[in-house]
């Protein structure tokens, strides 16, 4: 690639700051002209915590979420209430989304990822197995199936649920509630979840 | 502020990367588990460049532009046609425009703002001084003020009309042709630019 800028560092800097999900040339151009502005030590606290970040986080022996330390503070946890359900997850993220409602007081597990054969994405790409070694270990009453609502995470829980019955015959199995969402309008709610939502109605409750 | 993720490692490195123009807490976690699922030397790259920028970077002794040297490339380039011209610009960013352009071949000075009464910046808060003191020294044949088309630029360039103009009288002082922006249509031109580009018709070439 030419060069584009007169500084090499810029260059190296924008390079690398466009390395960023969603991050062009411009806004990598626009992050690194905001640091050189800055005073010097933000800019060194910024580098070494990205440094720090990558050398010092690995991933949970158990859940695979990410962690300081072999086990992750949530599977290390003595007030973890229901030490035995399993909440299975795509993602980091969706274990940091669960544990902001505070309803949840169970184990995880992060599968990182979904199947997805038109990726190229087969169960042996995920944490499944080590699933299915948890499960089968006898420590766990109940998976939920906590994937979303997209076709790949249909597929996923279809083939989670059919290998997990097998591991371990008459276990607990559930998914996440559907239904319309909090604070919104009936008629912004597409028609499967409405569907859904009035095949699963529930008592009412004041 | 409370500590949101369980590892102070992601902590750190979000809160640091949220201090980037444009960036909340959310595009930060995006970006760190970005760098988590990368191979580790792109984060070491990231901010190896981000330390080199801030610490390899200095600001030419004579424009005011980003340098490696003492003298940018460009006030230190002995190819520069036009050496006698200085082009006011207001940020280190209009420099790469102008540049991008390819059609200027003088030097440049690079005022690090504008003129604004109510953010409290005044002249001695910007490069106007040094402007002043390149003028006087003779070796400027015409001054070209680019510095957009905003009420602060106007302001700004007032000032330094006048205050070049006293220095060195009967200096050449220009500024950037306004009108039509190519590719545009007439409709969709404020009628202010419209009214300007009328009265500074030029004779139609082919």
């Amino acid at each position: 690639m030419e060069q584009e800028y007169s500084s090499i560092l810029l260059e190296n800097a924008v390079t690398a700051l466009s390395r960023l999900p969603g991050v062009g040339r411009k806004t990598a151009l626009r992050f690194a002209l905001h640091l050189l502005r800055r005073p010097a030590d933000e800019a060194q606290s910024l580098a070494s915590a990205i440094s720090g970040l990558r050398s010092g986080i690995r991933y949970c022996r158990l859940c695979h979420n990410i962690s300081e330390t072999e086990l992750c503070p949530i599977c290390s946890s003595p007030k973890r209430a229901q030490a035995t359900t399993v909440c299975v997850v795509e993602s980091v993220r969706d274990v940091m989304s669960i544990e902001a409602t505070r309803q949840y007081f169970g184990l995880y597990h992060v599968l990182g990822g979904l199947i997805s054969p038109v990726d190229g994405i087969g169960p042996d790409a995920l944490e499944i197995a080590s699933l299915a070694e948890r499960v089968s270990s006898g420590n766990v009453d109940e998976v939920i199936l906590a994937t979303g609502a997209t076709v790949e995470a249909d597929t996923t829980n279809f083939y989670l649920y059919r290998l997990l019955s097998r591991t371990r015959p008459g276990i607990k199995i559930t998914q996440l509630a559907r239904g319309v969402s909090v604070g919104n309008e009936i008629s912004y709610t597409d028609e499967a979840t409405l569907a859904r939502s009035i095949l699963a109605r529930t008592p009412f409750e004041i």
